[in-house]
């Protein structure tokens, strides 16, 4: 079986959203798994210099009408949560706490959570807010929270950062195919296209 | 008749000339004209305080890879140019002289220098090749070397790109649709569903 698309995600971004309401059946049609890695882009944009979206005069405003757009286009669940540009960090935490042992669980979680964020409109920064929606999944509560501030955790998800900046990646979502880089949720057309196709 | 597209775009994106060479036709398939609008992204970065991509670590790499791919897909003629960014001031100046009175020659004007600087790689910065290149087409060179200069056509430069600037424009290409804002090559697409659909 060919590798595993690498899917690159900030929960606090409305286009990783709604490219992972796509990517795992975009993947499996051409016969490929996907792993999910969040990332900070905020540690990332400490490396390429970059600003947040929001923050950018113009580029802001279009940005909230252009993720409403998107969400009416594809039928997703919206409502843009006023905490955004969410801190990430706890949902990121949680979902590498998980993924090693119980990938499918840790994908689970993070639809959860990014359902809970862009869908509903809730701040998921805080750890109680990441704690309680993976109690609502089963998981156990005082678990989370251990695992929310465990060093071999917070070491993990600063690894998986590092190696997404060696690997290219600025923005959220970024997938890569095999060495194929791809930016953005406009690219997963390209990204099926080249799935398809084996590249050009 | 429906009105027309406003079609932003700077010279020196080549995601800009990518679009120019849809754009037409994506719009005549609906019944609609495109009123071509060349911009200095340089100013309106000072507006949004953005930095251009080709200078942003990561991105700019990405960049020059993901035109490559496009231009390959698309079966566009691509050189990347040594010259890029490249200064778009007397290209977009070209244009502007010509519009008014002849907005096909002025498209095909534009259509010439994107071809001869993303096509064929040329640096079209300095007015000498934007006057030779509109001498090919027939144009007197005198006369647009003289516009070049035009204090009319100078304010006519600007009044358009703070007009960009006041209608959202903050990137290369940009396309409104009635009052509808599009941003990047990539939501060309989304134009043409929003133009078959009437939209969402």
């Amino acid at each position: 079986m060919a590798d595993p698309i690498d899917f690159y995600f900030d929960f606090a971004s409305p286009y990783g959203y709604f490219a992972s309401r796509r990517i795992e059946e975009l993947a499996a049609a051409h016969g490929r798994t996907v792993t999910w890695r969040p990332i900070l882009l905020g540690a990332i944009f400490k490396v390429t210099g970059m600003k947040p979206n929001l923050q950018q005069p113009l580029r802001g405003e279009y940005l909230v009408h252009d993720v409403g757009r998107i969400a009416r286009l594809t039928n997703a669940p919206f409502t843009y949560p006023d905490s955004a540009p969410a801190n990430s960090v706890a949902a990121s935490r949680a979902f590498y706490w998980l993924t090693d042992e119980h990938p499918e669980q840790a994908k689970l979680l993070a639809r959860t959570l990014y359902h809970a964020h862009w869908g509903e409109g809730r701040d998921i920064g805080p750890a109680e807010t990441v704690v309680e929606i993976a109690g609502t999944l089963g998981h156990d509560r005082a678990a989370v929270a251990a695992a929310l501030q465990d060093q071999t955790v917070k070491d993990r998800l600063r690894a998986e950062n590092d190696a997404a900046v060696d690997r290219g990646v600025f923005g959220s979502p970024f997938v890569i195919v095999d060495d194929e880089p791809f930016w953005g949720w406009d690219r997963l057309d390209m990204v099926e296209r080249w799935l398809s196709t084996g590249g050009w």
